[in-house]
């Protein structure tokens, strides 16, 4: 199969005209042409943080098949299911039907700090035990997991990080201090930045700070809400392309109509498409992904080659997705085929066409 | 005059082995030269922000020669004295003394935002009249003010910068909106950044995100008091060199021991060179120029060129001062020779020695 005279946007090599072929699922071969582009093709968008969409709550229900056909129509060609604070037995069946669905999985909590619960059921919420770490790492679909570093041993997140699995901190209290011991473990990301986190002061700027100021992965909502558009300029002003990770934090009710849901045993309630708990706390969002990237070009004015990085090539190297995230020779065909306004017009997964707008 | 074989710290030029000559009081030529520097030669500091030291306080009283001596003896030729809330006759009264010592001065209110007082007396804050404003600039020493942009027109903020007054935004409680304003109106500069001013917040980044974000020059005081280390350089990384004035906002206690101090009829308490009001509130520094840049280095790890353009460059440019902050032909010979650790060996002022370490 042949994608003919697109503008490749390659988070590396940059944009350029060609024809792309495909077979067996890979990049074959990539011609560049002299004319003018039909459209955008941009790697398949990766996900790592959502709770599910469509009705579907990846931690309630076993079929997930919905929610991928949703996810497709906003370009998403990977996500991470991810859970969020509950019992140690549901994690473990949540990472089993991570397991049987091929899917890696993001445990969000419940190893974090009650005072910046956000939308998470304090219930549930307490610090990890190595037994119950040892346990989870027995799951090949367990891949990440945030942690808040101030209630964890920095111990717990170096076997983590030596196991493969990426500790991200979130839903943290943490200081500045507490925040680069969880630094020095190997703990590399921060969970849904700058949202239920303890805030940059002048004096101690916390683990707000310790994000701007080290080597971490951010994950932003641009949704416009969690974050301000002025808020995201910043982040954007100090930690440039490589370092973002655009996600959805997606709920159940994303992709429905507002009304009352539920998120690990919490009621949401969701008006004009923001979701909110009871005491009008954020819970999760209701984004698609291809949204958010759109808000995040329109907030930042960044180049697509940007683009291609936050929303897809950072999560895949973070991840150790080696062959995902790139439009380049060897790599899997999960594409996107835009127009110039960002709106998805096809998308592949491993080659095959998996939705086409209408 | 000549200081030969001096390593040359210019903000432009940057550094080189040198002989400079001065005459008249001005650097009159400078010749590269071929050896191993006996000491650095940097611009006078200017300090743009200060109330006083060794027991004056600018506002109260008239003789300010031991300070000029005190300011010396730090690496300061050129400083702004700075008032606090008052009556407009006090104000007025001290731009006459300034006037009438040929110094530049700085109005830090009254015209600011009660809930970021800070250590300013409650009694006189209150918005700007443009009788008021009308009347102070028939001061030739009227040079710059500090304002709270949410409690002022920004027509006075206009008016001011037409007329050659550089307004700071300070004491302020502003949103971002608001700060935009006073940024249209002509506000180019924010007052010892990020204290007393509305924090930021992830969903409305306030007057300190909008210091980040937009071309504003930012006050810093680098005590390790005022701003943690970590947050200086948080600024140092989104501002760069070209955009952070060190100021001291040094009050009448600096340079003598602990105790009991005034400050616009305020108590103020010093305690391990710390002051504060009774509620602990700061209460402006007790900090040496010397030892701010001493510990901007320390914190960012700048190069000296940078540390030209922060201690003396960038506050020259942004106040029209436009014979200062350079060692260049033709500029004043305001000039510092320290050693490699920053110690003061030789200060001069128009090309006069004013100061010499025993």
């Amino acid at each position: 199969m042949r994608l003919e005279g697109v503008l490749v946007v390659d988070p590396i090599d940059g944009e350029y005209v060609a024809d792309v072929s495909i077979e067996g699922g890979k990049i074959a071969y990539i011609e560049t042409v002299d004319r003018n582009p039909s459209a955008l093709l941009l790697p398949g968008f990766i996900d790592i943080h959502t709770h599910g969409a469509v009705g579907v709550d990846f931690l309630e229900s076993s079929d997930w098949k919905e929610v991928e056909r949703f996810f497709s129509s906003n370009g998403v060609t990977t996500f991470f299911p991810t859970s969020v604070s509950t019992s140690f037995e549901r994690m473990v069946e949540f990472l089993r039907k991570a397991e049987r669905s091929g899917r890696f999985a993001h445990l969000e909590g419940p190893y974090i700090a009650v005072e910046k619960k956000g939308a998470q059921n304090a219930e549930y919420i307490r610090p990890a035990t190595i037994d119950e770490v040892k346990e989870l790492l027995n799951y090949e679909a367990f891949r990440t997991i945030t942690m808040a570093p101030e209630v964890n041993s920095p111990d717990i997140i170096e076997l983590l990080e030596r196991r493969g699995v990426r500790v991200s901190l979130g839903h943290s209290n943490a200081t500045y201090e507490e925040t680069l011991k969880a630094y020095s473990a190997g703990a590399r990301r921060i969970t849904h930045f700058p949202n239920a986190l303890r805030s940059l002061h002048h004096r101690e700027v916390a683990i707000t700070g310790a994000g701007f100021l080290h080597d971490f992965y951010l994950e932003l909502i641009t949704d416009g809400i969690h974050v301000s558009k002025e808020m995201v300029q910043l982040i954007y002003t100090i930690k440039g392309c490589d370092r973002i990770i655009l996600i959805t934090d997606s709920i159940s009710a994303t992709g429905l109509d507002d009304g009352e849901y539920e998120l690990g045993g919490l009621r949401v309630f969701v008006k004009n498409g923001i979701a909110k708990l009871e005491d009008g706390t954020l819970a999760g969002s209701t984004l698609k992904f291809i949204d958010g990237v759109k808000n995040f070009r329109k907030f930042t004015k960044c180049d697509l080659k940007c683009l291609a990085k936050v929303s897809s090539y950072n999560a895949a190297v973070h991840m150790g997705l080696e062959n995902k995230g790139r439009i380049s020779k060897g790599y899997d065909a999960d594409l996107l085929l835009l127009d110039f306004d960002l709106n998805v017009i096809e998308v592949y997964r491993n080659g095959l066409r998996i939705f086409q707008s209408s």
